[in-house]
């Protein structure tokens, strides 16, 4: 069942140590099937080396059921499941503790657009949101992560196609894509920004945004019906 | 004798190097079998590559007592004594000097808790122990290193179970677990969050810890009788 | 066509993962023929892995006209038309986003002349260029980067010959050299001078320039007449 | 002629950059002939990849004049003279612009004794030169370089035994030791020092020296007659 999928979710989080994002079990991918309103996801706490498609777990997006898998799905489960509710283009998901973007999220601060190589790929400040309160964070702790990425999206009224990645507060980033594959592309190039962000701001600390027309241009040629990077 | 023990204690050991921890001989991991009374400990000054099961020395807990080994134990052996006679229930010790691990040593303060990645490993700030007296260091400095440790989690109501790390002041860290794998597992994890504490500061100069809420949420999903991490 | 000059091409864009100076398929190298009046350059948004001389494109350089090559030619091909067209002795061209150059850039700042590392290869500050107005983004954006690369060498009376590389204001470096493999050489110094720099800078917040004499020195005894490095 | 010392000093070279200590051609290493008033060196210039014991050049201490080798010594032999001619007891000689060590070099600072991986292995701060002056620059300047290093022991009454390097203002670090190995290893150590006393600054930035008796436990239980460390 599902046996593409599987084998692109299991590439995607092999992927995420050999780019470097992820110590021991930590981080993990999904990818959805829209038609059959299934996500497959990686099993929780189970070393990347030796991991293969079969331990990959199929969940219900609706209702948080395991459909097929002999293992437990990653404890970001539900979190996952909000995302794929709320943001109804995004193709995969992929969380990680990668350094720089979690430096920010743990200082709780968006990382601003500064340069092209943010522009080429996330439209905007990429946002970090407020912290979750005692009550969210005591039931339902993994859905209610996902619930304040959507009110976070929803309150500042940023579109999750134009800006794939989020902050969350005092935890560390997701980031999503057309595919699982595209989720970790993205996530690569959020830490490169965080790392820079971390560094240009040293260097001056008022540091302004970068120009809009120049963000318009990044992200626009190579995002949209008028894009021209690439073959 | 202590075959296993001292395998184990070996891999460990190995470990560090593959995981940065250690530059050139630096470093070194102990195991403990607490029936005997005995723990096995690298050599001192002796380099990782080549290095073997045999070469790992037996010490007496009690005493300090070289019983089997035909080298020289690390010059730490004394701290690690000193910490297997205090923390009841720890099974494994690494020493360091990780780089940023250190950094927080030669500065002399507790790395906060400052997001969920120390919080699913460390319950509460990571302490930095006082400075030894004059005293202390020049007689049986390596035993009064540890005896300041033990000191600290004393006066400061901290639970070594909860709290698998320590920095040694104008030094650098000292971790354990339940066994000398799960010490390095920590080593390693401290390092990270060494790493992102330096820049979460940097970013934001006076970070309030994270909320108390959010570390025994991630401090318990994964520790204790209600833990739902993992396979 | 120009066989030896698309293997130079090739090599050099190949060197740029291999030095840790770009991120998937951001950099490009080109090479020019100048007899011939054309440049080699690589493909916009191809994968380094696999990459083959047949992948490179011929350009005019006069016109922007592609004259030979299966693909697209990098987004950035007309702003190293205008470098060429620029400076009349450079044989070969890089862009690339590497992170620290790319720091300064985002910061808007020179990188200063402050060690013997930079001044073995760069004689005096390596410039910043302005923001480009809105106009130069909307209209040939990729052309009037170069054109404000040239019109910051010439305001401020620098030699391309001797200072390889700029920065362009939020975006990142280009350098050049004799040829392609040169230009490469060039840009992984300036990643080296752009990280020293910045923690200089962090150590010494008001660090002066080097010493003019220091800096004729080391940039001469490498470069010129009188030059006596090497064999 | 020479072959052991030609051999140890190629073998020297090439862990530089395996330890990460340069880049392309940069860095080079000697090694003395006390006996004979020889030192071989390192050609000037020339990759490490494919570096031959042959490639050595045997330079003469009294006079600098090539005794053996078919290529040009490094640029910075008349240094290594100097400092042979200056401190009679070190056996092979480092240079390197390694990242950190550098770093403090350009900005003119010591590195200040904070922890014990310092003391392991220096007595002190390290040094920084004083500026050159233009006439030392102009006139015999790799000569002048070994003067004035020279001319900082003498003056500040360190002891080049204890104290196995400099920071050269403006330029980077030489170390030496007992033969070419040992040099390497203590610029190995330099750099791990130079590294974490950065961001030891950062996070205290008053921060004081360390105690003089830590100092001098950690380093005198490795160094001189009463050392316990190792087999």
């Amino acid at each position: 069942m599902l046996d593409e999928l599987k084998q692109q979710v299991l590439e995607a989080n092999l992927a995420l140590p050999r780019h470097g994002l992820v110590t021991f079990t930590w981080g993990n991918v999904s990818g959805i099937d829209r038609a059959r309103g299934l996500m497959v996801i990686k099993p929780s706490g189970v070393e990347y080396q030796g991991m293969t498609a079969e331990d990959m777990v199929v969940v219900a997006i609706e209702d948080g059921q395991i459909v097929e898998g002999r293992r437990k799905p990653s404890s970001d489960t539900e979190t996952h499941r909000v995302l794929y509710q709320t943001f109804g283009d995004i193709g995969g998901i992929v969380h990680t503790h990668s350094r720089h973007a979690t430096i920010w999220a743990q200082a709780g601060l968006d990382i601003p657009a500064w340069g092209t190589t943010h522009a080429d790929y996330y439209y905007g400040d990429i946002p970090c949101t407020r912290l979750m309160t005692e009550e969210e964070i005591r039931q339902d702790y993994e859905w209610q992560t996902g619930v304040v990425i959507a009110e976070t999206f929803s309150r500042r009224g940023i579109d999750a196609n134009q800006m794939p990645a989020v902050l969350v507060h005092s935890h560390g980033p997701f980031a999503w894509g057309k595919d699982a594959a595209d989720a970790v592309h993205n996530a690569v190039v959020l830490e490169e920004v965080a790392y820079m962000g971390i560094f240009s701001r040293q260097l001056t600390p008022d540091l302004p945004r970068m120009q809009q027309t120049l963000l318009d241009k990044h992200y626009l040629r190579k995002h949209g019906a008028n894009a021209y990077y690439g073959q």
